[in-house]
């Protein structure tokens, strides 16, 4: 396995090679976090499971943590793709108001499926209120002003992001009562109270 | 100074100096976090300012977050007192759309002068939605449904509740250019938007 030089003096085939252990190890680690969650995943599965070495699953990510942030940030980016670029509903070729119901629902499964990394990142205000979260601020926003939604559309996106949350979510599913359906129907009817005048 | 023995077994003495030391050791950690912010408190500062000794701080206590909580908790259960009993508008003889609004501005400045506190209790879940949070959720549900208010109550609850979370709150005031008076309208815009038909 080849250690990885700096970037512009590395060969061709190192690169590669590179390129394919960082997919292994993303692909394992995406594998097991689906089967057992987060908190049980430890780096030795990811090695063994990629077939990788673990001195080469820490360099190429630093630490457990590191490892989660670029999974979580792999499956963001996924996302943001199919909500800003993507086909109908969710995409732009939808109206502004069938959009919006999209994601609601789209992101309920979005961080139910990620709640332990999301919940880790929540815990740091720098994450919690970062970069993934302005984007989903921004296409909100852009939305209910697409709907011609009266009123401080800037409260009305963070009040509809809130019942996004991972931890809220959580909760809701775990002590609420409620299902990623009833949950749904519950952003729906807020999104339809807010949208337009 | 007494150790408190079993309540039943306690003279009247030993009680009313229990209450004693119980009330200046709390008047004296709240004026210390009231000056100093939650973070800079330490116990022997609080000990030293109530003249009480440190023993007993702890004995009544447990510890420092110990101290914390019962700060919190007396000062939720004043503020509790003010918008379910109180005078109006934040109390009950303020029509309800008066007194949601009286009680979104109210506890802004509340989740701020103890945001630290409330910060903290925010990253453990049981504390984050357990009793204080459920009295707000019933009283500002209350008033909805007072106002005749159409939809899902529970999720138009909880969207304006996370307006007035203190994480979010502060990270409003510090990041966001956002004051209280600025986060009181936004809430207000809110509110008047979903309250009623």
């Amino acid at each position: 396995m080849a250690v990885v030089p700096e970037p512009n003096t590395e060969p061709a085939h190192e690169r590669s090679d590179a390129a394919r252990n960082r997919a292994l190890l993303l692909d394992a680690a995406r594998s097991l976090v689906a089967k057992n969650g987060a908190g049980a995943v430890t780096m030795d599965d990811v090695a063994a499971a990629a077939r990788v070495g673990k001195g080469t699953l820490f360099r190429r990510f630093g630490s457990r943590a590191g490892l989660m942030m670029v999974l979580l940030d792999e499956d963001e980016r996924a996302s943001q793709q199919a909500f800003l670029f993507g086909p109908p509903p969710l995409g732009p070729d939808a109206p502004p108001m069938d959009r919006l119901l999209a994601f609601g629902r789209e992101r309920l499964r979005f961080v139910h499926a990620h709640h332990e990394l999301l919940s880790a990142a929540n815990r740091d205000p720098r994450t919690r209120y970062g970069p993934p979260v302005a984007v989903l601020r921004t296409h909100v926003r852009v939305l209910l002003a697409s709907a011609q939604t009266s009123g401080d559309l800037d409260a009305q996106t963070d009040a509809l992001l809130a019942l996004l949350d991972a931890d809220y979510v959580e909760h809701q599913l775990n002590d609420g009562g409620q299902t990623l359906e009833t949950l749904g129907d519950a952003w729906e009817s807020l999104a339809r109270k807010l949208a337009g005048r």
